[in-house]
């Protein structure tokens, strides 16, 4: 650190993100990621588009908020497109909360959620989940604050329902409430029908997951005509080309490809239920999942011994330190493959240590 | 606007990027981009990333940032890629400016600089260049503000020697000096060097015009290890993940490419040199210019009129409306053609109102 820093950032503690081993080294189940290879329609559009970069990409984005307002069955003027979904919350951190309106969002959540506040200066409303890992909606009824909720929530996998999403946006007029949906297309409800009605809900969505562009970086926000407006003011007064054309493009032909998307997430949840059912069947723990991960808690080892023994056997899993998820690790579903390894590894972890 | 957008955005007046038409319509000399398409080593590197992008981008950038260490002979340590330079100047913003530290910039340079200022609620303190619209080196001495300055400075393509930069920083010693140093590859000189000695001095770059990739997003800040530090806690608390695995590999290949680099930069330095002895001979006013555009007065007709009518004639430049600058257009540097058809359409609306 310098010197120079601001006061404000000098006790900031950053994201961490999930760890990046070199390619090949292990089974990588730790950063959500699919297992399958982006659409081929993605792939061709890209090196259609590469020639081109020498002229700037469309700050709009037209196309690509084209398709997305096409398949979700509204208007170009209800979408906005980001630099990941990343981009999106923090536009949403930046545009909604201020020193008089704090964000509010559970105590177990995506991590992110309190480093924006940090980087914006906010202050946070942090709602404990119920002991059985729930978001208790009753929590943000009136809060008069700006709710920011993962739907389904990260790293539980657990979704909320459509109508306690309603109740909380309506008991809140005076304020945004955010519902961040990276994991929906696995099993969740998406809110995006809702903010036809509720001119105080966002809808957050990512290329990420579902759609195999975690390393593209392509995110959207849905919702009505004036917040997604409110939210390009920002964008045009920090990155106007913040979505470069390569992800333009392959955004576009990605989400034109439906077929390839749902054989990849009927994949994946066929694999996700396969995986609980053997785990199950083991003895571990594992909360019910709508996303393309599980929690699982191996519950006669630490969380962290859990962890330590995967890696050990090349399996690489994500781990938080926090104390009531300690005993867990995430496991992101990959192949029918990978699940099979990762669950082999499990069977050895726990035969050694009986 | 809505009703839930933070008071201090309401009045925020958002960059107005350079019009984008429909590709083939018009001369398209208005947002400063290269006439020559990305190395083909850059189009192959991308090619090849494509089938990969299911996995998450490296946040770190390890190669591509190796490759501009290499490049600039300075380490890795030294250096921070972002999603285009206009992330570099803004992640500088914040880091380095706040309430009690305001930015100070020419009050002709880059429009950005106070759109970011107003974004983060950071006071400026303008400095007009000197009727000859150059800086003048001591408005910026021992100013207690955060210094960005442009060089060359855009839109007047005019550059700043680096002794100038240097006493600058040095009379600066509390606070950051950046140096935003888009153009500087078509005839300015690098402050690179100065960073290894001067602590206090960044030097933000972009691969969006010398390396024909505006469409890729890719900028750098090269400095001392605290500084880009501090820039890389910023990134790691708003976007680990900014720069896409696409534009990593575009960059990485693009900089590596040297020859095909200093062709293109040559192409456009020998197409400036022949476009601005045919506008002096037509008795044109021309500033002096070390980047890829220039500033061109037609002295006769108002700079409004003159960009109406090559406009008309197909020819897109750009007109900005303050009224030191307005009697002036900006002409981005294109082919050796583009620029031919430039310079007959001004004899012709020169002609056309003898």
């Amino acid at each position: 650190m310098s010197k120079f820093l601001v006061d404000k950032y000098q006790t900031i503690e950053p994201y961490t993100p999930g760890e990046q081993p070199k390619k090949g080294s292990l089974i990588k189940l730790n950063t959500n990621e699919s297992p399958f290879p982006p659409s081929p329609k993605a792939v061709e559009a890209i090196a259609k588009a590469a020639g081109d970069l020498n002229l700037y990409s469309d700050p709009e984005c037209k196309k690509l908020v084209d398709a997305i307002a096409e398949y979700y069955g509204v208007s170009a003027k209800n979408v906005i497109a980001t630099n990941g979904s990343d981009e999106s919350l923090a536009f949403c951190f930046q545009a909604f909360c201020d020193e008089n309106t704090p964000a509010a969002y559970p105590d177990i959540t995506y991590g992110f959620y309190k480093v924006f506040a940090k980087l914006y200066s906010i202050d946070s409303k942090v709602m404990p989940l119920k002991a059985d890992f729930s978001v208790d909606p009753a929590d943000y009824m009136g809060i008069n604050a700006t709710v920011f909720l993962a739907n389904p929530n990260a790293p539980t996998g657990m979704a909320l329902a459509l109508e306690d999403i309603e109740k909380i946006a309506l008991s809140n007029p005076e304020n945004v409430v955010i519902i961040d949906e990276a994991y929906v297309d696995f099993g969740g409800k998406s809110a995006i029908e809702l903010t036809r009605k509720l001119s105080n809900l966002l809808v957050v969505q990512t290329f990420s997951k579902s759609r195999s562009l975690a390393g593209g970086r392509i995110g959207f926000v849905i919702g009505c005509e004036e917040l997604i407006e409110d939210l390009r003011k920002i964008k045009y007064s920090f990155n106007p080309y913040n979505v470069g054309a390569l992800p333009q493009a392959a955004a576009e032909a990605s989400i034109r490809d439906t077929e390839y998307f749902e054989a990849c997430r009927k994949s994946v949840i066929d694999a996700r239920e396969y995986t609980v059912e053997q785990l199950l069947k083991m003895g571990l723990a594992v909360l019910p999942s709508c996303a393309n991960f599980i929690f699982v808690s191996p519950t006669r080892i630490s969380g962290q011994e859990y962890f330590a023994a995967l890696r050990e056997k090349g399996i690489l899993v994500r781990h938080f330190s926090a104390p009531r998820v300690c005993d867990f690790v995430r496991v992101t579903i990959g192949s029918r493959e990978q699940m099979d390894a990762y669950l082999k590894a499990t069977r050895e972890i726990l035969e050694e240590r009986r």
